[in-house]
């Protein structure tokens, strides 16, 4: 290669790595001699390739500290904010979607009922974090030792006793800890289900657990779910004495997005019908903290006697999402499950776990369970009376009795694509019900999250009514 | 059910939680009422099974606050510390032998040469918890918000600028976070596999790998790799030109256990060869900023023009295993990476991501990493020495240029399975040969980890020695 050319590909190099963001305005950029001997070349060259970035104002020299990004140019174009997907999704333009209300949820300028986040001043996140700076005074470098499957035996024995309120006897040695509940029910279904099996689930269900299905080459089987007692344990029956399904996948207490909750005699049942049939219950037990109602809700599990049920919780919603507080207790697939976590991520962050174990054992978690549990109960009803007071006539809203989210019917005229678009154009963000199916059932609903509900968002939910109205 | 049944059957379900250790000694039950609306049983039949317990010696009555677990009785029997699996063993035992091993690793009485371990008073875990601290304090509850995938943008940032140094030119968002590389690593195969597919991977390779692989339905074909320059390019052409292969999982830099390193010419032919084939190339890059000769070798990625090579890495063995600081910058399979990523295991854990940043960016990574090497450099070469003065006459053992880890070869006639029982008899934990390939080719290898090695040890390096002498 000639001499000439060895110095452009450089600068050719580094610029790239400016417009890239790798490099800032005003970062120093790698020494001429490191970079000379890096990239095996001398040092002219390296500081030819630097001149001419400076010719061009990319990079700016300073008298005895090398080279840095010019401060004088923006370098880096911003991404755009709301992309504009069809009315008629496809499978791509849905993950777009997914993709894109997890970031407005985060965006302080948009008003976030889409994502299902709680809210981050609800949490215990502070708590946990003094909680770890204290055991990190205590325990110092330890605390970053691995922490392999089946995990922290702490956190175990805390999550064993606070499942007993759930009806649930679990020991530490039946659990796995996992990073949050998307974990335990990935893994779960990698220990039952193999490429091309299908897995019951109910109807509606969050896309994220559709697209996990996709993802593990699995398909669904949407089982039609009621609004107030879930799963619909007759059509669960048919479906699978009709069909080869190898695993069943249900969130018992306040489905999302419907907030349905099974009766205590529909789980019985449910455990029995499959145990009968050897099919695995994958539960999702995320929302069955949030119970509004004085008693925590029981969970399938509670009346599993066969080890069929493999429960899957978090601490997520409750506590603190960015902590990944996850667990399951698989039943008969332990082992395979705890393999089977132990080659996809190793071992869980061994700070984060100990400090969960000290605060559910003596820092004030139940104290905590019961703020959050009042508050979210709270929100959810000021936003459902908002939405009734100001929605059109003729919208239908669920009832739930825990977790934060509301599901909305409008009427058949409206695509909620459309109004989630147009809400986006006034800042405001909601979850269309294309994302919660695969087979496009709920063209005219909307799921609304009261997680980081306040009162003075009223102005959005009146916004979101009179678009609804003009749609109608 | 007679009511007499009832009280029993829940004493018990209370015994079953005590002897599984949900409630230990001295910890206070759950109360009367409580217990009695949970299982909506009576007052009176919660009180009769307390007491049945108590007769029985394993609960005790508190005046006014309760019941709880007795003191005075130990009911945990302690877990067998050693089991005794075969000397051919079965898959099963080799995964109740990798069990063994991890856990050996963190046990104080035993002296840790087998489990690949970094030593944690040389991590940075209690730096990287300082700077938690001090986020948090900053930035309260919102250090525990949602980090969805692509991941922390200032973690990312951080490694496209450390990888400079090692020939990359990576952008922020051609990278993923990931739990580690083992997530790194499940999700890339994740992406570019289906089950039944073929992998080409290095042997001698870690069982780590090999179950991975086992487990996500895929087949291992191993691939002769040379101990100073890794694996060897023409087997690998003649395998994938002689079978169907799906993806090439390679250890360029420091293999474990070999502790290979691949000339940059190696690396250079290996994308050539791969990219022409369109087969994917994994590569993981987890020993590569533990390298003794000054500079930080290149890596397979550094000469990747088409985006089919996945670099995976991770700072566990450098700097913080509990951390679980990985990445993978997965070329043209960036945004299936992110969407298996994303349904695999949601968010990373925020706060740790921000303090790594932090720390690479302010925090004397540098300096760190340069301590590191040094150490472990320096521990590897005693090791090393030890080995060849206190072992018999004719082993071998490898002489690596980076990473934490000796491959050792003995007589024919030692079966590494026996030393291994003969030394955890004397509390030495040492890996052996069979754990690093599917067709049994190492019976008489061992891998030795120098990562927690200090020469008030050699007795350990002594009595091995004298046990192989023993079996020759």
């Amino acid at each position: 290669m000639p001499k000439a050319l060895k110095y452009e590909l450089l600068a050719w190099e580094i610029e790239g790595l400016i417009g890239s963001g790798t490099y800032k305005s005003g970062d120093p950029l790698p020494s001429v001699r490191a970079l000379g001997e890096q990239k095996k070349l001398s040092v002219t060259t390296v500081l030819k390739a630097y001149y001419m970035l400076e010719a061009q104002g990319l990079v700016e020299a300073r008298s005895r500290s090398g080279f840095y990004v010019s401060r004088t140019r923006q370098h880096l174009t911003p991404e755009p904010l709301i992309s504009t997907p069809d009315l008629d999704p496809s499978r791509l333009e849905v993950q777009q979607l997914v993709g894109m209300l997890l970031k407005d949820g985060l965006n302080p300028d948009v008003v976030p009922l889409g994502a299902a986040y709680p809210d981050p001043e609800l949490s215990a996140t502070e708590k946990l974090n003094r909680i770890c700076t204290a055991i990190s005074r205590k325990l110092g470098n330890r605390t970053g030792q691995y922490d392999m499957p089946p995990g922290c035996l702490e956190f175990r024995e805390q999550i064993a006793r606070h499942m007993v309120a759930a009806g649930c006897s679990l020991a530490a040695d039946d659990i796995v800890t996992t990073f949050g509940a998307t974990e335990a029910i990935s893994v779960c279904l990698r220990a039952v289900c193999r490429q091309g099996d299908t897995v019951a689930v109910e109807s509606p269900i969050g896309m994220d657990t559709l697209l996990a299905l996709e993802l593990l080459g699995l398909k669904a089987l949407e089982i039609p779910t009621h609004p107030r007692d879930g799963i619909s344990l007759e059509a669960l029956r048919f479906a699978v004495d009709n069909n080869q399904v190898q695993a069943c996948l249900v969130i018992p207490n306040f489905n999302n997005p419907l907030g349905s909750l099974m009766p205590d005699d529909q789980k019985r049942r449910l455990v029995k019908v499959m145990t009968e049939r050897r099919i695995p219950v994958i539960e999702d037990d995320v929302f069955g903290d949030i119970h509004f109602e004085r008693d925590r809700p029981s969970t399938v599990k509670s009346f599993d006697t066969d080890g069929w049920v493999m429960l899957c919780s978090s601490f997520s919603k409750s506590t603190s999402p960015g902590y990944r507080l996850g667990w399951t207790a698989p039943g008969r697939f332990l082992s395979k499950v705890s393999w089977i976590k132990y080659t996809s991520s190793s071992a869980c962050t061994t700070l984060h776990h100990l400090a969960m174990a000290d605060f559910m054992a003596h820092g004030g978690f139940k104290q905590h369970l019961r703020l959050v549990r009042r508050e979210y109960g709270n929100r959810v009803s000021s936003l459902r009376r908002a939405v009734i007071r100001l929605f059109p006539k003729g919208i239908k809203v669920t009832r739930p009795l825990g977790g934060f989210l509301l599901w909305v019917e409008m009427p058949r005229s409206v695509n909620a694509l459309d109004l989630y678009k147009r809400a986006l154009d006034s800042g405001i963000s909601i979850a269309p019900g294309h994302i919660f199916s695969a087979s496009d059932r709920y063209r005219n609903f909307i799921r609304l999250n009261a997680g980081l509900w306040s009162d003075e968002l009223e102005w959005a939910v009146k916004r979101l009514g009179r678009l609804i109205a003009e749609m109608s």
